[in-house]
């Protein structure tokens, strides 16, 4: 049992009664071993010096720099860059929740100095505003000044969870008091082109206690829907989320990042107000959202005009878009309609999204990024050019180091470093383990330990370290991929299963053992009859990942743009402890390699009369979709067609 | 026999030794009746005042005045936007050669006298540029000023062909030998941003016999592949067609325009020049753009980033950019390799363009366009608002009356203004017809009278009104699609097919009578098995017409996102004289509506565990892609899986 208050996580509600689960703090949950835990100290020597070497580079600490020097100049890159800045502070800030560090501390401090320089004596923050770029507060639509100043608020909760210190709250609280000055109790009733700052206002008024704050995310949420936004500009009101009041909405549209970064303000607001309209409306568009508008790998937002959200089932891998931001906006999302509900099906889609899109977002050293992921590329594309950062969607045949609009990278960076918040739930019954990754546990029931293989391994050892000497449940997420769960306490077969989690309700003692098993045999997965793109095909996974084949693991004539899997042979499973640096398990399966030169001159046939294409045998290796394009250039697929 | 010589069309070269056929004027070939005739009437009496009021709504022409009057003030609308003004020109200009007009003439005048006010002393001519917005050839990359230059001398050429005239021509001159003074020579070996010069210089120098045009285009075609454009902008070399030397290139790549209005640029100089290299590239890229680019509708150019080829066989319908203009720049390349080869696949790929993508980009009523022509639309969109122009490729759910980069819609008219140039050829064997398109048709061999239905009908009708006192051939077309063409003269079956044409050579006297027959049952399609997004699908084809599901056509109950096609179940055909203005024959095809309910909360399952789908038959009905979107908005699809 924690001896004093934990330090609060990303999202760490006021009205606690309203939850069905409660989130457990950072100091809590604490990764120990494998993946994710390897990752966040690689997060922390790699990912942060880099992060900050390019916000250097790139000019965003210099815009705010010459702001506090009075100077002027050209803003350099994005004129939304002081988001940059603001969440890398946010990663850092998380990370130093995690584990305290004085070189992470000093860069938080210099950083925090130089936000305080440039801050007006109202609280206004915005370099590209204040030196003279915009007018303040005059193209709501396309300015971001309220998106960075939410990542500022954001940053400054971080930092004060994470540290107990009060400067850079301080910084973004002075901003936020200045944005509702201007807009708060309707004394300006407009709407914002980039929600952030709602989620982040809740989370104010969570920190501080302030109502206004809580007011204002409310009051942010109402106004929309009035097609009020830039309506001459190039986008929509559907790109903007201003098409539709959010209590009428029924499907994610437009800009994804932008959508889901608004509903999961609405769902802070719901927790923190109870109004049953706000939750039922995410709870509408999540569904639809994973029913038919999210890929097999947790991309969302199919398409490159207008980074925005398809139709439902429009979902080619060829053409996706697939933000990082949109995955991660997502995962936002479902772990607040998670603590909301306590549903299972939330848990199951953060965990595809976090160990599918996610990963795969960043390369294996942890240096490089993708901003829109590939779900298929056909022919092998340069690697992306060491030194350089393109503008976002250049999608070069490798993870670029940065980008000149860089959300993704620290995105990925506070999801990192916060990830412990995202592992159990607690309730008045007992424990829930959301996802399966090594970490020690401490709750108000008790403390457990959590070792795994997992995502390669299905065997999932829990050791209870300390407990309550009062009856409770422990409940262990059964994902939805798994159809035959399985649990031990000490050796003896226990629990019941109930709506996606297996629970164990008992006097626990110090040094019980719960063995939870999740067979993962490698399966094809089908897709929805209704989306086109990959009808008659199939994909590999294995347990939460979803494989892909990627060249440097095919024989050497083989093309992955025209080969077959034969589904009726079995799919095979190998350790590879030397692959891509901590090594995987592959799948290989057997397939067909078309020869489809008689088709000749043209991309069609007449039913009936196609030209006869001959083939030969071959064994096609799948492996992890997350670990793709770290060999260099090269093709790759996730759904390939079956022989029929 | 024509007595005099013939009113030059679009394509007119002078090294007509080195084509294997060779065009026919203007006043050579007369549309008669029937749909492209109709359109052309349309285009005068509708398109044109259309085209005229918005080029004066959106600001096109008072860019130039103001800079004729020496005013100052904000450019309106796009940069390039005197392009606009040029093909808008351009289009009058072939409407004159086809059939004076007093109204025509007029308008032609004055926009020439605007032009020739703007033009500066030394031939200069950019608004834009000229206003101060930009320093003369200092951004090639993008300032699109070679472009505007470009389109300027295209529409000079066609109005001096179309009329004799030569005012618009001494502007246009005056503008070329400007680029000639700066560029020529290798005066400045730079490359430009957007191609299309290079195929006016080369007409230009046809008209004028200036050898320095010629030299120029050559050289701007010779510079490319250096990557020398921009390279920190957010394109890359290969959108500006830079990353490859031309004669280098294997496959379309970058910028569709831009791509293929290049390759129209560099066969005419080899047509000029006989430089084998930049044939044999233009076709080898050609015959990679049909076998691997192409959708079956026409379509080319797959992605809205970049408005760019994607790779080969990444052709989803869903997400398809498809751009007219790329579509009609694709025509010109055909149509400059028919001449160049005289092989009939270029004629076949002119047919399925024209006759399925451009035919459907214009309403019915011919004062809407598509900028970028949707393949599959899952969910109807809002109809495009009355009185606005959107950017571009806002894709509402019909066809917007203009745009703000209104590229495409002066493209169809210049297109369709021309049109008799492209319906047949002659050789010193005899004459080719190349599209089944009522007409009378004049060459130094004789003059034929051409009746048909056709697309709707498969029997045309070629009647000799004059004739030579020498044999010569009669090739007619037997397009791709056509399994058993034949054909009588007099009723007595005649010629012998090969290689894509149905010879008939003979002593022909007048009044002979031809009737070809091009049976067209209706037919199932399937995709190359490497275009992953239509797999398992078909497409109804009829002829030289893709056909479309759309929802207006459909019962009720049908939501065409959830249907199967049973393949195994003849079509039927029927006339519908009422449908769509003029009437069109309907295909109807059995299938079956899938209830997908089962599927419920995901988009996928594990293979085996597929939720069951009912489903109940059909009757479904296709009608031609081009007519689709003419009855507000709509679901649309081309491609519908079957049943398996």
């Amino acid at each position: 049992m924690p001896p004093t208050p934990p330090i609060a996580g990303p999202v760490w509600p006021l009205a606690t009664a309203r939850l069905a689960v409660r989130p457990l703090g950072l100091d809590q949950v604490g990764l120990t071993t494998g993946f994710w835990a390897r990752w966040q100290r690689q997060n922390r020597d790699a990912t942060v010096p880099h992060a900050l070497g390019w916000l250097e580079r790139d000019g965003s600490v210099d815009n705010l720099r010459r702001v506090a020097a009075g100077e002027s100049g050209p803003h350099q890159g994005m004129w939304f860059s002081d988001s940059d800045v603001h969440k890398v502070l946010e990663a850092l800030s998380w990370d130093l929740g995690r584990e305290p560090s004085a070189d992470l501390s000093a860069a938080v401090a210099e950083l925090t100095g130089v936000l305080r320089g440039a801050q007006g004596a109202d609280g206004y923050l915005n370099s590209y505003v204040q030196a003279g770029h915009e007018v303040r507060w005059d193209n709501l639509a396309m300015s971001h000044e309220l998106y960075c100043i939410g990542h500022l608020i954001q940053a400054g909760v971080a930092h004060r969870r994470g540290t107990g210190r009060d400067d850079l709250l301080t910084v973004a609280r002075r901003a936020a008091d200045c944005v509702v000055a201007e807009f708060g109790g309707q004394r300006r009733k407009d709407t914002d082109g980039h929600p952030v700052i709602e989620m982040a206002l809740v989370e104010l008024y969570r920190e501080t206690g302030v109502p206004a704050y809580l007011d204002l995310a409310r009051q942010l949420i109402d106004v929309r829907g009035r097609r009020v936004l830039d309506p001459k500009g190039h986008f929509d009101s559907v790109y903007y989320q201003d098409a539709t009041p959010v209590r009428e909405q029924t499907t994610v549209v437009g800009h994804a990042v932008r959508a889901l970064y608004l509903l999961s303000g609405v769902v802070d607001v719901y927790t923190e107000t109870g109004e049953a309209a706000l939750l039922d409306s995410a709870v509408r568009q999540w569904e639809s959202l994973v029913a038919t508008k999210t890929y097999l790998n947790g991309a969302v937002g199919s398409r490159f005009d207008g980074e925005s959200f398809g139709d439902e089932y429009e979902l080619p891998p060829d053409l996706v878009y697939g933000e990082t931001c949109a995955t991660i906006a997502g995962m936002m999302l479902s772990w607040r309609l998670l603590l909301a509900t306590g549903q299972s099906r939330f848990a199951d889609h953060f965990e595809r999204a976090l160990f599918n899109l996610f990963a795969g977002s960043t390369s294996i050293r942890r240096t490089a990024f993708f901003y829109n992921n590939p779900a298929q590329r056909r022919v092998a594309r340069p690697a992306a050019p060491t030194g350089t950062r393109p503008r976002r969607a250049d999608a070069p045949g490798t993870r670029p180091e940065w980008f000149e609009c860089a959300c993704c990278p620290p995105n990925i960076m506070r999801t990192i470093a916060s990830l412990g918040g995202y592992v159990a739930t607690e309730s008045d019954a007992g424990v829930q383990v959301q996802q399966y990754i090594p970490a020690t546990i401490r709750t108000a029931c008790g403390a457990l330990d959590l070792a795994t293989g997992y995502p390669l391994d299905g065997a999932v050892a829990l050791t209870v370290a300390e407990t309550v000497a009062r009856p409770w449940t422990l409940a262990l997420r059964v994902p939805d991929w798994c159809a035959r769960a399985g649990a031990t306490v000490n050796g003896t077969p226990a629990g019941t299963q109930a709506e996606g989690y297996l629970e164990i309700g008992r006097q626990w003692s110090a040094g019980d053992r719960v063995v939870l098993t999740l067979p993962m045999p490698a399966r094809l997965t089908v897709p929805h009859p209704a989306v086109d793109a990959v009808r008659g095909s199939v994909a590999v996974e294995r347990g939460p990942l979803v494989y892909c084949f990627e060249s440097p693991d095919q024989p050497d004539d083989v093309d992955l743009n025209h080969v077959e899997l034969i589904v009726t042979e079995p799919l095979t499973e190998e350790h590879r402890p030397d692959l891509l640096g901590d090594g995987t398990v592959v799948v290989c399966a057997q397939g067909v390699v078309r020869d489809d030169s008689a088709w000749g001159a043209t991309g069609w046939a007449t039913l009936g009369a196609e030209p006869v294409t001959a083939g030969h045998r071959v064994e096609l290796t799948a492996i992890p979709y997350h670990l793709w394009a770290n060999r260099g250039p090269s093709v790759m697929r996730i759904f390939i067609p079956t022989v029929r």
